[in-house]
């Protein structure tokens, strides 16, 4: 912290860091993984310790707010007048944790190795929703029960299934007053490096689906009716490889109609970013090359040019050995990223009918769509986003950088879209955290920094600046 | 069965058809899935149960033989002096039985319905290995000790994984005089439709391989690194799509250079067997067309030309759900089928270099060889082969007609290669059993006509005939 004297609240942030941190550990131990059916109970209890923690700091009107899916939180402490109002979101929902055997310690026991703390969800998104809480903690604790600012609450647990019932409730509640704020915290992003405080202003879409195959009406052996049965999973090959070439290009006709550069002044930025390709490529990728479209920088590929990834193709035998069967139905995962300016329903449209068209006859094929939203750039013109950029500075005696992130926040696009009101992504994560990997970690310094970097941020927009 | 007047061991079998169906399904209980190390003690109880068996029914020399795999088992009884000797071939391993949720009954509890017996492993083999020793008690019995000629048994327990130990075994004991024999008898083929004798006069070849990929070091957020990061997935669809165009043409260079046409004669014998292609299409494969190489039929596909398959890709993110993932490996399955004259050695070493040839930058391979043997084309000309057909032609009251398959049965290959000795594949199976699939059956009267066949076959051969 560049500043010599601290407010109480930081003071008290820095004495409760163990305390703060057992807590992550406890909300960490509980496997809320939103895409499996079997841990629905772990997600619900979940957003149970977050709501039990909201009401325990001195929040008001907590509520679990049952859906169709996994509950939403919500709560809010509305007493400083003249005050802005600040809209918090975070997820305490998790990626799943498989592969299991790469972990290095177990995901749900989270572990302290080399100032990091591991554990599924560590960095994505419960340690980042534990800063949020324990900001406010100290804020409510040192401030006689009272915030800076006005703060809703907003926390939900199918960030990572789409998170289609928040959508509902943020449309529902667009003009209700509910959700009235001047501007939302989201705390779900990364530092562009260590130690370099770092506002993300733009995400990509996302459009998930899951290709459906069927061929023959049950598993036949391959050597009895291979050259007549047709196979489901070649088709899907012959399908996926039809959806992009060899040096990344997509080949849905259309698919990039609509994409928008970024500005010259923002690929200007990107390349004075302390970013080297060939480290990032042996830091973090650690493969031989790095591939994607030829003439664009690693930074312009993943953060500003769409992609298409296939994730799974279930189907067929896939244990160890050998097994001789052409399987009567198998299926693809591939999901595309979007940027700014095209439309999900397009492109999903674009690709449903270039993928009918291009299946093998004698397969039958369903697309399932999993998840689908579009990208958004965010406007830093404002007082919170100049406020947010103070607030790191104090923490980290550094300039904030400005970047975007490949990954989605759909709910970034709708608080744009339905609330009106721009969004602060203050991440705290590295880009080495191993985000919906096995060994996800948190750097245990970035925990405690985005704390006091949230305590006064708001501070900071208490006093009126 | 035509003749009026039977034989006492034909009289004793059907007599026990009762207590043999409820033995074979005491051997289909046990899970004797040769390619699941878990299964490993059940592969090895199957060989006891079939070992104990032998022992009882009146053969010498008894041997549960281990290998580096799972068990051969061998016996024999040779005192017919001046006697042909039969080499009497099956297996008592069988494939997995996933996907579990696609049996109607439970694969390990055999079932019966309309006069079959469900159950993994009830055609494929141990239906087949269970009529031979049903065969064999029945001339033992009625016998007095004795069978009319004299009779090897070779049993392994890899026939679904390879057969590697039993290629060793058959090697090893090629000039010993362990396995001297002036025939085969192998029951592991089909009839042709039912009601009709059929042997099995060529089978393809197999080289069955595993592609291994790997992209980045570790798996990454498809969001973050999508566009940069190599997808080992992605490179698998590039790499299958290339090995197959959507004819059934394998485009691997000089990979039909050897291949070796069926006769005139048998290609019009062909023509008149009872087979229509909309028939087949319906009842057997349930697709809404029939898919391979323009300009053949479905027999010629089938039987005479090779194929090459995917059945599995593991890797990424399988579950229900949505996971955006780039997995750091993957691989797929992919087997081909071999016709006659093709080497699996020069075609594995084609595949592999068009495989290298056809990789992605960015991802290193590896191909893994489950399995590797050539396919093979029986000589019919010969005492063996009549006497099989006359004994079938007194069970069903028809002429046997002579087909090939699409399977690989590798040791039939090892027979005429290394014994020098032709082999009777005389099957009971019907076309629909569901071999390697869900469901898997074995027709209840094929299973008496079977030993029937076998008990007259080696009658036959006794009075010299």
């Amino acid at each position: 912290m560049a500043s010599t004297v601290v407010s109480s609240a930081v003071s008290y942030a820095r004495e409760n860091q163990k305390r703060f941190l057992e807590e992550l550990k406890n909300l960490l131990r509980i496997p809320s993984v939103s895409t499996a059916e079997e841990h629905k109970d772990d997600v619900r209890k979940a957003a149970e310790v977050v709501a039990n923690d909201l009401q325990r700091i001195g929040f008001e009107h907590v509520e679990i707010i049952p859906t169709g899916g996994h509950p939403l939180l919500y709560a809010d402490w509305l007493h400083a007048a003249g005050k802005p109002t600040a809209l918090c979101y975070a997820h305490y929902d998790v990626q799943p944790a498989e592969p299991l055997d790469e972990w290095h310690t177990p995901p749900w026991e989270p572990t302290e190795r080399n100032n990091n703390i591991y554990a599924r969800g560590a960095v994505d998104d419960k340690g980042q929703l534990w800063m949020q809480l324990k900001a406010f903690e100290s804020l409510f604790k040192t401030g006689g029960g009272k915030l800076p600012i006005n703060v809703r609450v907003l926390i939900e647990g199918e960030e990572e299934v789409g998170g289609e019932s928040i959508e509902e409730y943020v449309l529902k509640n667009a003009n209700t007053g509910k959700l009235k704020a001047d501007f939302a915290l989201v705390t779900d992003t990364e530092l562009f490096a260590p130690d370099m405080p770092t506002l993300c202003v733009g995400l990509r879409g996302l459009v998930y689906t899951e290709i459906e195959a069927q061929g023959a009406k049950t598993d036949l052996h391959s050597g009895v009716y291979g050259g007549a049965a047709p196979n489901p999973l070649f088709a899907l090959v012959e399908i996926i490889s039809k959806l992009k070439d060899a040096d990344g290009k997509i080949l849905i006709p259309g698919f990039y109609d609509d994409v928008q550069k970024p500005t010259d002044a923002e690929l200007k930025a990107w390349e004075r970013l302390p970013f080297n390709e060939e480290d990032y490529r042996k830091a973090e990728v650690g493969s031989s090359v790095l591939t994607g479209e030829p003439g664009y920088s690693v930074l312009y590929r993943t953060w500003a040019r769409p992609t298409l990834e296939v994730h799974g193709i279930p189907g067929g035998f896939v244990a160890p050995g050998a097994k001789t069967v052409i399987p009567a139905r198998a299926s693809a995962k591939v999901s595309m990223r979007l940027v700014p300016n095209q439309d999900p329903d397009d492109i999903l449209k674009k690709y449903t009918d270039f993928v009918k068209k291009v299946t093998p006859k004698g397969i039958a094929i369903n697309i399932k769509v999993h998840s689908k939203g579009p990208a958004c750039v965010v406007n830093t013109d404002n007082k919170y986003a100049r406020a947010s950029v103070e607030a790191m500075h104090e923490v980290f005696g550094k300039d904030t950088v400005y970047i975007r992130s490949g990954g989605s926040i759909p709910i970034v696009t709708q608080f744009d879209k339905d609330l009106k009101i721009p969004s602060i992504m203050m991440g705290m994560g590295l880009p080495d955290d191993n985000l919906h990997a096995p060994n996800e970690k948190f750097h245990i310094p970035n925990f405690y920094r985005g704390i006091e970097s949230i305590i006064r941020f708001f501070q900071i927009l208490g006093e009126g600046k």
